[in-house]
């Protein structure tokens, strides 16, 4: 199932300081989602409220998601020399921008 | 700071199934936070997933903000003919597409 | 293949004058476009560049969309009392909102 | 007003092969740009189909911008090792992604 060793060319795992940072973060995004269950229990809670509210949510996923990505590009950037395929180390760049 | 009910023609709220029904599908997303939280105490996890997963709770949070607009234009074009302004009603819905 | 007469509820067309002004702005997009194109004929012009340009004329179209939307909204929301059907007008808005 | 090569780090220029490459789409787009043109001088024309076709140039558009990135980022990550600064290069890719 996990074609990405394949190679010898595995995608890069996560660094402890940047999942620590990304831990934090999703924390905090667990903590909007509760502010909006929260709006929901309010009677008179207007449409255009909870649809900002979910906007808010989504930015802060992506901040994390490009957290996660500069990590990403980082390590390939520093890696790239001693792993050589440029084709390939571009070509696993493009997949994780299909994420963003 | 509310003017919305300043012209008498309000925003219009959420109802009551439709409150119960983003409910439930926050707690979804809630769970998928958690599992985003999981996910980053693996050592082994791989930037593309983190961001694959990210990409998911951001689609599940899509599907409450389209639930949420869909009762929203509802309650608008139900009412309309009794509230009357018609340009009022629509720049009340294309602020709302803001959020989308 | 037009199913959308099919019910006596045809989505609306667009009236003479969101069609003039959306014209106008549709020619500048074609000018940004053909800016552009010359770009591209600058030996030294960068990637960066290029970038951000294709992403000031799909701003452009956004503002052309929204007009057009604008417009759609306005008619259903000002004929939605003699159509009638609820329903119907907001799964055909929920469609032209797809497409935004 | 070029801080590009102020560090000695340019960005990098867009390649004969992409730029011709590019040229051609785009040519293509100008071709979808006027086809949406055409439309509006249709008086039956829809909103939706509008919207549709909107949708598509900007399509098209992404497709364009994403050349252009693959290209950018085989750039970078070929020329990494020899422009050594790792922190400047991601930075210089992150700033390129904001326009995609």
């Amino acid at each position: 199932m996990d074609e990405r060793s394949g190679k010898g060319h595995a995608r890069l795992h996560l660094d402890p300081k940047v999942r620590q940072e990304a831990r934090t973060r999703l924390l905090s995004v667990r903590g909007h989602v509760e502010g909006l269950l929260r709006m929901l229990e309010d009677e008179s809670v207007y449409c255009v409220d909870v649809l900002k509210q979910i906007k808010a949510v989504q930015g802060a996923l992506d901040r994390v998601g490009e957290m996660v990505l500069r990590a990403h590009l980082r390590d390939h950037v520093a890696t790239a020399h001693e792993r050589g395929d440029v084709e390939e180390i571009v070509e696993e760049l493009m997949e994780a921008l299909k994420y963003r």
